[in-house]
C-alpha cells in the first residue's frame, strides 16, 4: 500500500470521484483504444481515458512504452518501472496535487470520452493458457460426469491447464458466433455436424505476464509476484457438446477455439493491493516449488465476479452468478511457477486464464453448464423464458470489483458479448 | 506439375545437381537466415542458400515478402503468388536458361553457405495446433494405457487436436533442456517432483497455413489447400510421466510445453506436387464436411520420414524408425477445414502438426513410448547401451524425403537436438 491507495485521494476528473465508480484514481488500469492516429495506451479515469501517447513526454522514463500500439512494451519492464508509472499518473490526476491546475489545463485535451471510444486488445497475447483453479468449478463438473469420483486424483497437486487458442481471443463487445461441430453421436449412428446446441459461458479472471523468463529457466514462486502485470474478466466461451466428443485424450480444443473474449482494461496488481487475500487452505500440502510464506498469507484476491444474461426480450439483465476470486485452490503466483517449473518460457502479455472461478455456494456457480446442470435442469429468467444453454441474442455480461472498509472500491469495468446466429 | 518439376531441369549451383541432395531445383524450399542485416529470407538450393533479400529486386511482384524478416508476408499472398515465385527462382537458378551466365554472374554473390550460415524460425507463428492424425500411433498409445479399448470411439470422426505452445518452439540444433515436473506418485504418497524420467520425440510432419480465415468464417474442404503453404519436420518432445499424470482432463500440458523443434526449410505445397498420394480408404466415411473427392484421391502425401538417435559414446546415429506420411488417417486438408469448421480463424504462420507419425509397422512407431512400450521393453543400441527413454546428451534427428520414380527425390532436411542436463 502507498500513497497511491490513499482513499481520501480525489482526482479533477469528476466522475471519478462518484461513488460506483469501476476506476477512480486508486484503480488506474491500463487499456488500449483506436486513436487518432491508431491504437493507443491510455489509462481509464472515472467515464474519461487519458491518452498517454499524447502525453507521453510527461511520463519519462517509461515515455516509450506510453507511446506504444498495446502494453506489452509496458508489461515487459516489471514492477518498479509500473509504480513509478503508477504514481506519477495518480500525481498527474489528483485534485490535491500543488500543480493541479496545471495538470488540469494540460492533459484535459488528452481525455477521450469512453462512451465515444472503440477499446481495442490491450496486447499482442502471444500464449494463452487456461487454468482450471477452482475447485468447486471441478468438482460440480465432475460430478456431472463422474458422480463416483468427482475430484481427480491429480486435482490438488497439479494445477491443471490446457493451451487455449490466440487467434481467437476478442475484446468485449464482438459478437460471438454459435460455432458448429460434432456432438456425440446416438448409440450406433454417426455423430450430426451442426449449430452447438449447448453453447455455454465461463466467467474467468485472466493475468497479463509482465517480464517473461527464458527458454529453461524458471522462476520461483517466490518472485511469481514481479512476473504478473494485472488482471482482466475472461469469457471462455465453451460449447458444450463439441467439447464432449471431441475431448479425450487430448482435452478441448474446437469447443473452445470458436471465441474468447476479455475486458478491455487491465487492472494492475498493484492496484489489486488493498484487496489480497490469504490462500485457501489446502488438506494436502502444496509441492515445495508451490509454496511460499507470503503466498499463503496473501496470493489470493478478494475479487468479486458477477455474471449477468439479458436475452432479446429482456429489458434489464439478470444476475446468473455471483462468486469470488478468493476461493480459487491455487493462487496466480502458484499458477505461474507451475507454468514455468518445467522451463517453459513466458513472454509479456501472455495471457493465464484462472479457469472458471465457481465458489462454495450455488450461487456462486460460474457457467451454464454447472448452474442448469448440464440442462438437466433448466433456470427461469425473471419474464417467464427458460433456459439450459444459451439462445441467439442472449448478451452475457460480466463485472468484477474489489471492495474493502477503509478503502475505495475498484472495478474490473465489464465484458460482455452477445449470441450471433449462424448464417 | 509444370515445369519446375521437370526431372531435367539443372541448376547452376552445381551442389544441387549432386544425387542424394535434399535441396535440388525441383525443391527450392523457404527459410530465414542470420543475415548481415539481420534475419533474411533464403531459398536453398543444393548446399547454398540464396539471399532473397539482396535480389529481391528481381522478384517482383513479391519483392516486399522476400525481404521481410520471416516467411509471414510471403505465407500471406496465396498460391498463385507462390508459383510465380516458385517459376521465377526455377528460372533464375536452372543450368540451361538463356540468361543463365547472366543470372550466375549476378546472383552468386548472393548464395551463402549453408554450412556458414545460422538459420532461425521460419515464421512468426501465431498459434501450433498439434493433431493426433495417425491411428496406427493413437492405437499403438491406447493400448499401453487401455488395452481393452485402445481406440477412442471419437477417433473415427473427429481429428483430435490440442493447442500447443508456441513461444518454446525453437529450430533445429537448439539444445533441450530436460524438464523438470511431478509424476504419478506412488500409492498413498505425494508425487515427487524432479527432472523427468521418461523424455521422448515424437516424429511429425507439421504445415505452415499460409491465407487465413476471418473469425467466424470457415474454410471448406475443397478449397483447403489453397490455404497450405508448406511442411516442415516437428518433433514434439513429450515427457511422459509428467504428461500421463497432469492430463486428465485437459490434455497434455507442462510434458510438452518445455521444448518443440522444427526444421528450418519449408518445403512448399507446390513442390510436393509429384509426391502426393490417395487418402487412407475409411471404414467409417468421413463426414461431408471432411469430404472432398480431389482429396480422397491425392490428398495424402508420400513423404518418408526416418528418426535417428546418437548418443555421445556413438560415433554413428541409428535409425530408430521409418515412416511414411501417406499412413495417416486424416490429410492435411481434412485437418485444416476440420480446424476452421467452429469459425476458429488461422492466420498466416500458424503451424499444424500432424501428431507421431506411426504406420502400419513395427518399424514406423514414431517415439520411444511406442517402441519400448512405455519402457518395458529397452531397445539395445549398436553399441550395447540400452535405452527406455532418452538420457542426457543424447541426440536425436529426424529426416524427411520425397521419392517417385521419374522425378527427381527432394527431402525436408533435418531437424535435430541433443538433451542437455538439467543444471
Amino acid at each position: 500500500m502507498n500513497d497511491t491507495h490513499d482513499p481520501q485521494r480525489q482526482s479533477w476528473v469528476g466522475s471519478a470521484n462518484l461513488p460506483g465508480t469501476a476506476f477512480p484514481i486508486q484503480n488506474l488500469p491500463f487499456g488500449v483504444f483506436a486513436g487518432a492516429m491508431g491504437p493507443t495506451v491510455g489509462v481509464a479515469i472515472g467515464d474519461q481515458i487519458l491518452d498517454l501517447r499524447a502525453c507521453a513526454d510527461r511520463l519519462a522514463p517509461v515515455s516509450a512504452a506510453c507511446a506504444a500500439a498495446n502494453l506489452n512494451p509496458l508489461m515487459a519492464l516489471g514492477p518498479s518501472s509500473w509504480a513509478q508509472l503508477r504514481a506519477r499518473l495518480s500525481d498527474l490526476l489528483r485534485a490535491d496535487h500543488p500543480h493541479a491546475a496545471e495538470h488540469q489545463r494540460a492533459l484535459a485535451p488528452h481525455l477521450v470520452a469512453m462512451a465515444q471510444a472503440t477499446m481495442l486488445k490491450p496486447a499482442l497475447i502471444g500464449d494463452f493458457t487456461d487454468f482450471y483453479a477452482s475447485i468447486y468449478h471441478a468438482t460440480n463438473v465432475g460430478a456431472l460426469f463422474r458422480p463416483e469420483s468427482p475430484l481427480l486424483p491429480n486435482y490438488k497437486y497439479v494445477p491443471c491447464a490446457y493451451a487455449g487458442r490466440t487467434s481467437s481471443i476478442v475484446v468485449s463487445g464482438t459478437p460471438v458466433k454459435r460455432p458448429s461441430g460434432q456432438g456425440i453421436p446416438p448409440p450406433g449412428a454417426p455423430p450430426r455436424f451442426g449449430p452447438t446446441q449447448s453453447l455455454d459461458y465461463e466467467i474467468e479472471a485472466a493475468f497479463f505476464v509482465g517480464p517473461g523468463n527464458r527458454l529453461g529457466e524458471t522462476i520461483a514462486i517466490e518472485h511469481a509476484a514481479e512476473h504478473l502485470f494485472g488482471v482482466c474478466l475472461l469469457n471462455d466461451w465453451s460449447a458444450r457438446d463439441i467439447q464432449s466428443w471431441e475431448y479425450r485424450p487430448l482435452g478441448p480444443f474446437l469447443g473452445k477455439s470458436f471465441a474468447t473474449t476479455i475486458s478491455p482494461w487491465v487492472v494492475t496488481m498493484e492496484a489489486l493491493a488493498p484487496f489480497r487475500a490469504p490462500a485457501p487452505i489446502h488438506d494436502q500440502p502444496p509441492l515445495r516449488y508451490l509454496h511460499s510464506e507470503v503466498d499463503q498469507r496473501e496470493g489470493g484476491i478478494d475479487l468479486t465476479l458477477e455474471a449477468y444474461l439479458r436475452s432479446p426480450r429482456m429489458r434489464e439483465p439478470v444476475r446468473l452468478s455471483r462468486g469470488n476470486l478468493r476461493h480459487l485452490y491455487w493462487t496466480p503466483a502458484q499458477l505461474l511457477a507451475h507454468h514455468t517449473s518445467n522451463g517453459c518460457n513466458l513472454q509479456p502479455g501472455d495471457l493465464l486464464g484462472c479457469g472458471t472461478a465457481s465458489g462454495p455456494g450455488d450461487e456462486t456457480r460460474g457457467c451454464l453448464l454447472e448452474i442448469t446442470r448440464n440442462g438437466r435442469e433448466p433456470i427461469t429468467l425473471p419474464n417467464g423464458e427458460q433456459r439450459t444453454f444459451l439462445e441467439d441474442g442472449d448478451q452475457i455480461t460480466f463485472r468484477g470489483y474489489c471492495e474493502r472498509p477503509g478503502f475505495v472500491s475498484i472495478g474490473l469495468g465489464e465484458c460482455t458479448g452477445t449470441v450471433a446466429k449462424l448464417v
